[in-house]
């Protein structure tokens, strides 16, 4: 039913597009990822866009009684598709996050009695949600719509760069009431809102913000709400639990019709009366410094009244992005998987500016972006390993606007640091390493222009010289991080040693010998908590010795994050062959990887894994956490590519389905997404930092790239079929290509390059 | 033994200045009004300058098990000479206010234990304040020092325009601690402090800002803190009573020695070591936008560590403003209170503006003044009395500038409104009327030029219609504001017909006849609280009918604010001939006048009064609060001049004394002083918007005031002597006045005021 209205819808509105290119907005499913342990919003916004305007339906606290509640983690992306409820339409979320914050100014239109708490999903009568069914829901880049059934109202979504755009038709006559929640959250909790401050400028322009202390620690979203019609009465109720000083305020009645409110915890109301059938209209403009600036990008962006235009304007923006790519596949729900990867890809970093180049920076003073176009939610320790990889093949100027805005984080930290997990003016300092090294050393190698490279070199070497920054004073020292001073040690040891590479990449390119060295040497520290007595990476003690109690299928508290030892084991991907040297040579490093692949991972130990749903894994290969993406791909480096064929086309088609609840594990602001790219492509980056892309085995039957050098990239895969997974040869530009790797230049120029495929594994057929 | 001191000091740094003009700043004590009820602070500022920068004895919650703490109100200027402990230095006073806010930024330096609490002043040694004792005590304009006992630590302070500077020198070798509290403020409760961000830039720079909810709803204070010295370790404390959401920022040690901080509730610390006599200094530069802004402003400011330049800069800052006026009087008594008057004359309103002309306004957005100093701190209702026409006088240029800040205000206003209370980009809403509009209508009466005038009638007008003000609604409808709809129904009334015909000569003299109607017949409104009856105004309510409870003599709940219906019912400043009339005519207004000031006032009505002391009325004339400031005034106009001449003495020789508590009442942002500047002079407005002062006796043997036009206003006083307080002529330029007004212009010719004194008082020598 979904699918047949968007069809409709498309059909109408896409005749300019078929014109040049095929519509391929037409196969993204925003609902993809959104059961689950995807973490996906289905709701609309522009590729990179700075509003992300989509239903929320529920909000559970983040601590009861103290403790974390770990139903609240459904709610990342503040959706979860088995909901029955829709609470409202909030305008800014993550995608695919394993951690969250955001959800800001919740609009809900309603009618009947006015009701300012937003009820429970089991009674939505008793607040302000509504229920609401799927088969009255639709969804498609840049256009979200729902029937909210409590309400009888129908309400539609979309969006430009910073303006979301709602337009609510009522079916019945009557008084309406918007809500507008500000105490709504992701990841709420108890004193999440800190201030709260709304000015009604005029009958039908409400400005204001609201500051957070959630995961982004301090953390300010300004933003102004143009009304299609005047407003009539309004109002609202602080729910703070203590209420705010008055002082002479108490000559107001303020909490009616009065234009200037604030509070800690503030949910406001704002009437109308509507006729049967009318259309009341909202758009609400963000900015990341001012009420001033998001007034500007209002006028801006949607000076007008014209929804349609606004959803076709995007609309028409996705099938730019998308449309650069066209790729024929074996079935239509392959294309879904596809685009709707592509979609995902191109969701964060998310623009953070405004319309005249200024956003709050990480020092909380408002810096003017000069020349370049400012980026923020740089979820890295996710997306240095295919999503930035996959920028610098189709987006290689955003990337590197990305990277000047992570120069800039750089340039006002106090810490000297480059960003490590950042959103919103803030460093939320989630998960470990310093990764941006890694996505700045990746677009050097590969020839991005477009930011200073010596300066950039500079912030990486001073990152990773912040000796109070997560144990990495020990790892300077010691050459490893000691699990008795720094939990996780192990996998910060392995990052911190791959990163270090990076930045040697870097120094190399830039001629920088002594940085060269200093950071080779220090790449080789993955070698210091390689435990040859067991064959693992193993968790080591300051005194230098291995920790004595040591559990190879668990993770947390084993010296590991998102992986346990037999998969982190695995993670040089900077220095394979030496890996497989350690690992006892190339025929033990493929039975040890079979293994991984086959081995059954028993209940407990699942338990103990984070982000990934049951089906996310495949023996104790963990594709739905990121610390494994490269693994299925190190197979060529000990002469069985065959086996990285065979493996990443399974990865393919269980990993990702074109449902719901679809996606094996959280999309990762795209890094999942990424991964299904390249993979369904034929290569991977294994070591971003590296030129080269290892060979895998493609999913498309044929793909045209149009690269941003206005070069073509044609991908051909012969005889392919769900059965033919292996690769018989493959060819670049007419010639047989004898090696597993292909550079970013091979590509880059605008080449054809041919697999040929085959139901039957070709053994050591391509060697190195 | 302070005296000496201050002698002492001044003898030596001010040779440059005597060569000039007599170095009026050593009679300016800056202890005036700090007992008591005076609210003046004793600390360092510059004229109007942004800082005041001044020693807090104590912090009182602002209510006890939720009831409004009265003792708190000692605190309005945060220092009370009596007590004997001192808590720390903080960087934001009122002076003289009657309600109250600030106290940011609070640095105290310790040695000994490191303490965090501020510890109680009967036992000073439980926490990080310390005793001190007067005689090691100094103040003189813009220098401030104190021995602090507990820590034998010599504390001095001094300001430029936006940067209070510390020397602290230690008399004995050890370590040592700055104590930056920033919980720690003026009028505090519970949930004061909003939010705290710190950053450590280095070793020597932190930089933050504060948010507070008080007076000003939502305020924040940006400041930048330079040490003469690296710090050794630092940390901070987090007292909020729920700790803010931490996530991944456990990770780290954040409370040693980790550069940023934040939270709702901080106190931090900053270690030293320090040899016996060594001397830390700190700079604390404040902004009101930015951390940006506060650094740039140390940098413009005070890019130097030369304390003593510093200090004397400031004070040849204040020698340059004060010593505009030369008087001789008839004992350096009265010296000292005319130059504290003026000296607390020029402290408010303060500048609110970076160098670069950035502030915060009203709706919370950063602006740039373009073309003049951005003001804040607009106590008018007390300050459009005497103190704004006194700027008229002598500082037309600022106030001018202060006028255009007050329509900036405006124009930010989701109100539509000139400010009522203002201050730190805040409408507190303190009081009630509309005064702004006094304050320009008496400026371009007068011929202040450098503000758009016609922009200003519209910005009053808009003021005066705005119906959801303070029962202004009611006023326009009916005439009066009702007292059962709105309390203090009589007073509002009576000043909103004072400000209304403001209006009216503004609109009158840029040629607007239906503005100038209108407002002339609002301005009659007093009339229609007046009931003939009993012969006084008193409460209407709105069926028509006078409210049949009275109290001539209570003040709250009467219909009354700060004056009860004796003194209120002759506020009609703007119609003294119609007051007359219709209280009986001259003789029955003179008799009723002189029982105001001649009837025993019982104590049960005296404490329905507020802001003074017991010796702060004469009779039922009560001086401490304004109400009743023109009344000695009001006379003349009924052929008894000879009566204000004794009275106005005898207030000046009564309200004002050269002692801490030698103020009567609050000095309300300096207007209590102005009126002794006027008074002291010879001239006082009785009717701000008029282009006539009222003449009085002058106290001063003679005055000479350098007028900004260049022009030398030179007043004379004949036979001059504590006995000799009637007039017995007065000649203007050698021509016989016989009019018992003076206008603006004639003063402001640059000409020669005589009055002749005497011991008789001249019944009727100087009729209308």
């Amino acid at each position: 039913m979904m699918k047949k209205i968007l069809c409709y819808v498309l059909i109408l509105v896409s005749g300019p597009l078929l014109a040049q290119q095929m519509d391929v907005t037409r196969f993204v499913n925003p609902f993809i990822g959104t059961a689950r342990m995807g973490h996906t919003y289905p709701g609309a916004t522009v590729p990179f866009g700075m509003v992300q305007l989509s239903p929320d339906t529920d909000t559970l606290p983040y601590a009861v009684n103290g403790k974390y509640n770990k139903e609240v983690y459904r709610y990342c992306a503040g959706y979860q598709y088995d909901d029955p409820t829709i609470v409202g339409f909030s305008h800014t979320h993550f995608s695919g996050t394993g951690h969250s914050d955001l959800g800001d100014i919740l609009l809900m239109p309603t009618q009947g009695k006015l009701q300012l708490n937003p009820g429970t999903a089991d009674a939505p009568q008793s607040g302000y949600r509504s229920a609401y069914k799927h088969e009255n829901e639709n969804a498609s880049p840049n256009y979200y719509s729902v029937q909210l059934d409590d309400h009888q109202i129908l309400a539609e979504l979309t969006t430009s760069e910073r303006v979301g755009m709602h337009r609510y038709t009522f079916r019945e006559a009557g008084p309406a009431h918007l809500i507008l929640d500000l105490i709504h959250g992701i990841y709420p909790y108890e004193n999440k809102s800190v201030w709260t401050f709304l000015r009604l400028e005029n009958d039908s322009l409400l400005t204001g913000y609201r500051q957070t202390n959630g995961w982004a620690r301090t953390r300010t979203q300004y933003f102004a709400i143009a009304f299609s019609k005047p407003v009539k009465n309004y109002g609202y109720q602080n729910f703070a639990p203590k209420e705010v000083y008055q002082g002479f305020w108490r000559k107001f009645d303020q909490y009616h019709n009065f234009p200037e409110m604030a509070g800690a915890q503030i949910r406001a109301w704002f009437d109308f009366d509507v006729v049967a059938g009318e259309q009341l209209q909202f758009k609400v403009a963000l900015s990341p410094v001012s009420t001033a600036g998001a007034i500007a990008n209002l006028k801006a962006e949607v000076p007008h009244w014209n929804f349609d235009q606004v959803k076709e304007a995007g609309k028409q923006r996705w099938q730019q992005e998308l449309g650069k790519i066209q790729v024929d596949m074996l079935t239509d729900a392959d294309k879904t998987n596809f685009y709707t990867a592509l979609y995902h890809a191109y969701l964060a970093p998310t623009l953070y500016q405004d319309v005249d180049g200024s956003y709050k920076g990480i020092d909380q003073n408002s810096h003017r972006a000069d020349g370049f176009s400012h980026y923020t939610t740089f979820s890295l320790w996710d997306t240095y390993r295919a999503l930035h990889p996959w920028f610098n093949l189709m987006q290689p100027k955003r990337n590197a606007d990305m990277i000047q805005s992570m120069l800039a984080h750089y340039n006002q930290s106090v810490h000297g640091m480059l960003p490590v997990w950042s959103h919103h003016a803030n460093e939320n300092w989630c998960m470990i390493g310093y990764h941006s090294v890694s996505v700045i050393a990746d677009a050097a190698i590969k020839g991005v222009t477009g930011f200073d490279q010596q300066a950039a070199l500079n912030a990486c070497v001073e990152t990773a010289r912040q000796r109070y920054y997560d144990g990495l004073g020990y790892y300077i020292d010691l050459g490893y991080v000691p699990e008795d001073k720094n939990g996780s040690s192990v996998s910060k040891t392995l990052e911190y040693a791959y990163d270090d590479w990076c930045i040697a990449q870097l120094a190399k390119k830039l001629g920088d010998e002594a940085i060269y060295s200093e950071f080779s040497t220090r790449a080789n520290n993955y070698r210091n908590v390689w435990d040859a007595s067991t064959g693992y990476m193993r968790p080591r003690l300051n005194n230098g010795n291995f920790r004595a109690e040591f559990d190879v299928l668990s993770t947390h508290g084993q010296g590991f994050i998102e992986g346990n030892a037999w998969n982190y084991s695995l993670y040089v991907p900077h220095h394979p062959d030496s890996l497989i040297q350690m690992m006892g040579g190339k025929k033990a490093f493929v039975r040890h990887l079979d293994s991984l692949f086959s081995m059954p991972l028993p209940d407990h130990h699942f338990a103990g894994t984070e982000d990934i749903s049951r089906d996310g894994i495949i023996g104790n290969y963990v594709h739905g956490n990121e610390p494994s993406h490269h693994v299925a791909y190190l197979y060529p480096y000990a002469d069985a590519a065959h086996r990285t064929q065979f493996l990443v086309r399974q990865i393919l088609d269980s990993m990702y389905k074109p449902l719901p609840g679809g996606l094996g594990g959280n999309d990762d602001c795209g890094q999942m997404s990424a991964w299904y790219l390249f993979s369904s492509l034929g290569f991977y980056p294994v070591a971003p930092g590296s030129a080269f892309y290892v060979l895998g085995s493609p999913l498309v039957k044929s793909a045209n790239l149009e690269l941003p050098n206005g070069k073509t990239l044609r991908i051909v895969a012969k005889n392919q079929s769900r059965k033919n997974c292996y690769v018989k040869s493959v060819q670049l530009n007419g010639r047989m290509l004898n090696a597993f790797e292909i550079s970013h230049d091979q590509l880059f120029a605008g080449s054809l390059l041919e697999f040929e495929m085959t139901h039957q594994p070709n053994i050591k057929s391509i060697d190195r």
